[in-house]
């Protein structure tokens, strides 16, 4: 896997991630430890209420998206600064698989320091339908080459 | 604790939602499930890069940031909508105390369904030494009272 630099973005690309398979199990043990609402621990609980079943908790699909790119893409980065407009779109549910694209939006240089520069992408996921799942934008930091 | 309804939320107010020891065992355990960048995992070469040593995944710092609103809050909801401007202001670090607030920034009921309406909150991350580490705005459908 070739690192990715600031000088390997060309905007308007389109890159699909990686998928993953959420399963119930690893759902309900991420909820467990970090996000402990019955909608997302206790089927029959959440079955009773407004969500019919069981639905995974944000933070495991933003999870999911980091560990993907992680994985998968080898980003030389100082770092995400912001993390911009993260839209729960519709809920994960246990079995969905879901496929995470990125899309280079717009990358812009450091003037103060030459071995950086500012890259906007666009994060999709989707299910097994193609319905968008969750979307954000995210403002990285990422090194120059032989920086 | 009691329940926290849509009527319950008094726009303005701010709440001390609890604080978190950010030890290094967490931090590392929890990337190398979910953010294996050597920045995040690996002390020593965390060290000799950029970062003066290992920094938490701010997926990290957003899970903990969750689980203490699970944890201490009742808020009865059904979901989130949208998180707006996550910022990383700041690396948090191994033995960071993290304490976590949250204010009301606005309220608005719902014109289509009368069990429930939206409210803003902003949330701010502030370490021992009251440093902002990581901020956000979250956007939350809440349910109103015997709805």
């Amino acid at each position: 896997m070739d690192a990715l630099y600031f000088e390997d973005i060309i905007v308007g690309e389109k890159i699909i991630v990686g998928t993953h398979a959420a399963d119930r199990e690893g759902m309900i043990e991420f909820a467990r430890r970090w996000d402990p609402q019955v909608f997302h621990i206790d089927e029959a609980a959440a079955g009773s209420q407004q969500f019919n079943g069981l639905i995974a908790s944000s933070n495991y699909t933003m999870c999911v998206v980091t560990r993907l790119i992680g994985l998968n893409l080898h980003v030389k980065t100082f770092g995400v600064m912001e993390y911009k407009e993260i839209k729960v779109h519709a809920p994960v549910r246990p079995g969905d698989v879901l496929t995470v694209s990125m899309e280079w939006m717009d990358k812009r240089a450091s003037r103060s320091k030459p071995d950086r520069g500012v890259v906007l992408s666009r994060i999709e996921v989707r299910n097994q339908r193609d319905e968008l799942m969750l979307s954000y934008i995210t403002s990285i930091m990422m090194m120059k080459r032989n920086s």
